[in-house]
């Protein structure tokens, strides 16, 4: 390792405080590598919003200094933003447009593993008017050198297969990326954790860990998949009538288990859900969902057999309007109904913020007088991440000069570090950061700028990326919480008195049918107000006048109502 | 115990598939006895909503039959609807305004707790329009004798003191109503549950057992008080400069843990925040809160101590974006902020829906390098509901013949069930039931009426109660969603061409100063509409020209942004 006088400057550009949307740049000199490029879903306070992706305006001017991207795996919180960003760092700039030449060499060099490759890139299928991504492949041992980064791939066990974490040699001595990650010593699907491997990074000496802290605040270690497949074989043992197991499409692993279960127990199954479906034949096709043939049927041939022969697997595990079990439950699904004999597996965690809507799901289900096993009754679910123990040992084995914990809340962050602490790395070597700070890092220390690169929420909603601000969700949050009250008044120009009687449009504030004298008495204090405006002689301030109608109608809606519904009002002359 | 032909019908309005709003009426012949008359919090789904309360549309023209209420308890989700309701069931009828002379007597029999009774009483006081109140106290032992209903009012523990069960003779046979409880050997200002006279009720043999659900999917038994008090004594002990604890106004007994925590280790108390403030002075009163002259101070004198010797007690555990310890992160506490000293305990679990809140709370403190625990760290919060171990006891105790396991979600009612079957208890003699149904019960057997009671929600929003219905909740998810668009087009009606340009009034829907092209785009297609429609000759057809503005509009806007604002076309002839 040479000496070198530049710093490695490290740019999260989410994931940090949050549990998604994960993006990091290494910048080293002029040269920038992107770590992942993910979304995360909005918070309840975000009507209408489809996802938040990261804001990479920082890289507007450089986008030919991108060395390349690596994506660690296949979940859309490392992955979904691929189809809103990934123009946008491809385009402009004369000497950038050059490299995209000669033909049939990748535009920008992108790396990632073969199922992560293949579920980009059937992503970018629902996403036609975008450029063909070249991706290529990687995995477990590949070494990718990038300007002055030398990236070697290694394989870590999580719920999807094929994740990969990141050993980089950089000028200022080696990084170790843990991607997201557990410690399976009985994995499904999958090779159990390559210790050996990990003990051979620390050899070559590790100055910065960086470690997926999502898991930080469970106690233990996390359960095994084994485990899980002990206690979801229990429940296929005991069912009498059709297993419907519900989880998410991104958890191939599980879904491996229950398609392994099936064939064991002689059950054909249906693959019911567009991401499900997808996802399952994605993995098929690579190799990583292993299924007889015969074995998935088709959803017509479901009554060919008994319901004791036959398994549903589908999404809908967190409660989703749209998704099947929720179908399912409300009997809205095309020829699926749930029968007394049926036995309904959650096999997923809950989400923060879903708690509610899974809660009444399970209700809906239950009064249908089906059976329903969830992950808190049994262990049917584990999550992916390594818990306090795995996160302590992954320290024991890198002891790295840094610590920096990524992706989770900021309280699963500062638990990381304490965890970092207790096994005596001192706190100064500890970086606890947030999304848009820029921390450097030589060999002897690391500091985080004062300066901060944009870092916030861009939504995107429909067919818009970036263009809800602070604004337009104020509004929203407005109009949801009390409604809106339109109010239009035609003015005589001639006479300066308005025409007719008011129109009044209002949703979503009082049932209007029933609240005719309150509508009356707005219409006739509206009239008041135009008629004293322009009645007063000179000019007319409609600007000050429309303020009049905002406010004292407004005062006084709340005091027959205590709501404050928005209020617009219009004057037209005529 | 005389045979009589007479069924009972219990009839629950609320607190049966939901956490909340619990209500029950016990009929027999035409005399009714009301149980509890609570309110719940909205779903997510319901903006602006502030409460939902029972439809009581059931009691109509019979308030003349309702021979009083009794209270278990004086939590919302027992008492929090009376404000709303009580005028309702008090007014009508000859025979009844007739009972509400001789002056000096109560209009309605009501009993409570003195506790109960103090929190309903000062509740009252924020609704100045309502009928004094005068409810009758009653105590464990206390034996009140309704119509055909003898009720014995017996103490049973909760997280808030003066919590009472209700052993009820009725002509066929006794019900024992649990309230919300749990066992607790070691309890805080209270005595331990006295299982002798739970023995004492069973001899008298319990044809029908009502019982909390609300823990019946937690395994084991709940915690002790006690534990509590350890752990929470451990944070006191380390504490070097503020304490800041905060929990639910209600949970008094938690309030006194913490007040004489403070006492033992010096510290002087200042409550913030207005319901805490409020409960924390009539239990004072009551004497359910003792604490020392001098220890709780007013929010001034705090600069007279040092921090070490300071506990502030506040609400806000669960996130609300209006109380205390959210105003004290966000920095808009008039004279409080956080200091790296501090340590800030959550002591309260999170109610299913917070959770998102509550981690941004936590995040938002950590930020200010504030210590923080909470319950997932520690033992520092105690449900007040008997979970699986506990109702066993319960059901073993009272060897009913029918049981009825009341308060909690479906899911909750579901497993409280099984654990009954599991003891012995055949199905058809356990009621799992629905709000609204009608119960009717003899010594013999159990059935439910096909005829059910109207029990949906009643919502209160501001001063309406009951006026938003479906049609404005589901107005205001649309207006949350994609936001509104209005559209007003000024017709000469002498030409029947649009006059100008038509105004367009949007919010929530996309930033408008940079949606310019889509504004004009939008324009010119109402211009072209509004004119086909009325240069066809003859009578306008406004209504169909409005639907075809709505369509096409509506149509053009999702191509362009695929969001669906709400459409609110406006046609004025002038």
């Amino acid at each position: 390792m040479s000496k070198t006088k530049t710093n490695l400057r490290i740019i999260p550009l989410g994931g940090l405080g949050e549990v998604g949307r994960n993006m990091m740049l290494l910048e080293y000199g002029s040269s920038i590598l992107i770590i992942d490029m993910g979304f995360r879903l909005p918070e309840e306070d975000m009507p209408g919003i489809d996802y938040i992706i990261p804001n990479i305006s920082c890289l507007r001017g450089k986008e030919k200094n991108i060395l390349g991207i690596v994506f660690t795996h296949g979940h859309y919180d490392h992955i979904g933003a691929v189809p809103y960003l990934i123009e946008k760092i491809w385009s402009p700039g004369e000497a950038f447009r050059q490299r995209r030449t000669p033909p049939g060499r990748p535009n920008l060099p992108i790396f990632a593993s073969p199922l992560t490759r293949g579920i980009i890139l059937k992503r970018q299928d629902d996403f036609p008017a975008q450029p063909k991504l070249e991706i290529q492949e990687v995995k477990d041992g590949t070494i990718v050198k990038l300007g002055p980064f030398k990236i070697e791939f290694f394989r870590q066990n999580h719920n999807i297969p094929d994740n990969l974490g990141l050993f980089i040699e950089t000028p200022i001595g080696n990084i170790l990326h843990t991607s997201d990650f557990k410690f399976d010593p009985a994995p499904v699907n999958d090779l159990p954790t390559n210790f050996q491997k990990l003990h051979n990074f620390s050899k070559r000496k590790v100055l910065l860990l960086l470690s997926d802290s999502t898991g930080a605040e469970e106690e233990g270690h996390s359960l095994s998949e084994k485990e899980i497949s002990k206690n979801l074989e229990q429940i296929f043992r005991m069912a009498a009538g059709r297993i419907i197991a519900a989880t998410f499409a991104s958890l191939i692993n599980r879904i491996q288990q229950i398609i392994s279960l099936s064939e064991k127990y002689g059950r054909k199954v249906i693959v019911e859900g567009y991401s499900m479906k997808t996802n399952v034949e994605i993995s098929k096709i690579l190799g990583y969902v292993k299924a007889e043939k015969g074995t998935i049927i088709k959803a017509k041939e479901v009554e060919n057999y008994p319901d004791s022969k036959i398994t549903i697997l589908c999404t809908g595990a967190q409660g989703e309007g749209s998704a099947i079990l929720m179908k399912i439950a409300q009997k809205e699904h095309p020829f699926l109904r749930f029968k007394k004999s049926d036995t309904v597996i959650f096999s997923s965690s809950v989400i923060p913020g879903n708690e509610r809507t899974v809660q009444i799901l399970k209700d809906d289900i239950l009064r249908q007088k089906t059976k329903v096993f969830h992950y808190k009754m049994m262990d049917i679910h584990a999550g992916g991440h390594a818990q306090k123990e795995e996160l302590k040992e992954m320290l024991k084995i890198m002891k790295p000069k840094f610590f920096f914990p990524i992706h989770g809340q900021y309280s699963m962050l500062v638990t990381h570090g304490e965890i970092a602490k207790s096994l005596g790395i001192p706190e100064k070597d500890i970086v606890i950061a947030e999304n848009g700070q820029i921390i450097n890092l030589n060999q002897k220390r690391n500091f985080i700028e004062k300066k901060t690169v944009p870092s916030n929420y861009v939504m995107v909603d429909g067919l818009g990326i970036g263009d809800v601000g602070e604004v337009v969700l104020r509004d929203r949050q407005m109009l949801a919480r009390d409604g809106m009250f339109v109010i239009v008044a035609i003015v005589d120009r001639q006479t300066g008195q308005v025409r007719g009687s008011p129109d009044i449009i209002s949703r979503g504030f009082v049932y209007l049918r029933e609240s005719k004298v309150l509508l009356a008495q707005t219409r006739k204090k509206v009239i008041e107000i135009v008629n004293r405006a322009a009645g007063s002689g000179g000019a007319v301030n409609w600007s000050y006048t429309k303020d009049e109608i905002r406010n004292k109608i407004g005062g006084f809606l709340y005091t027959k109502t205590q709501r404050r519904p928005m209020i617009l009002p219009v004057v037209i002359e005529v």
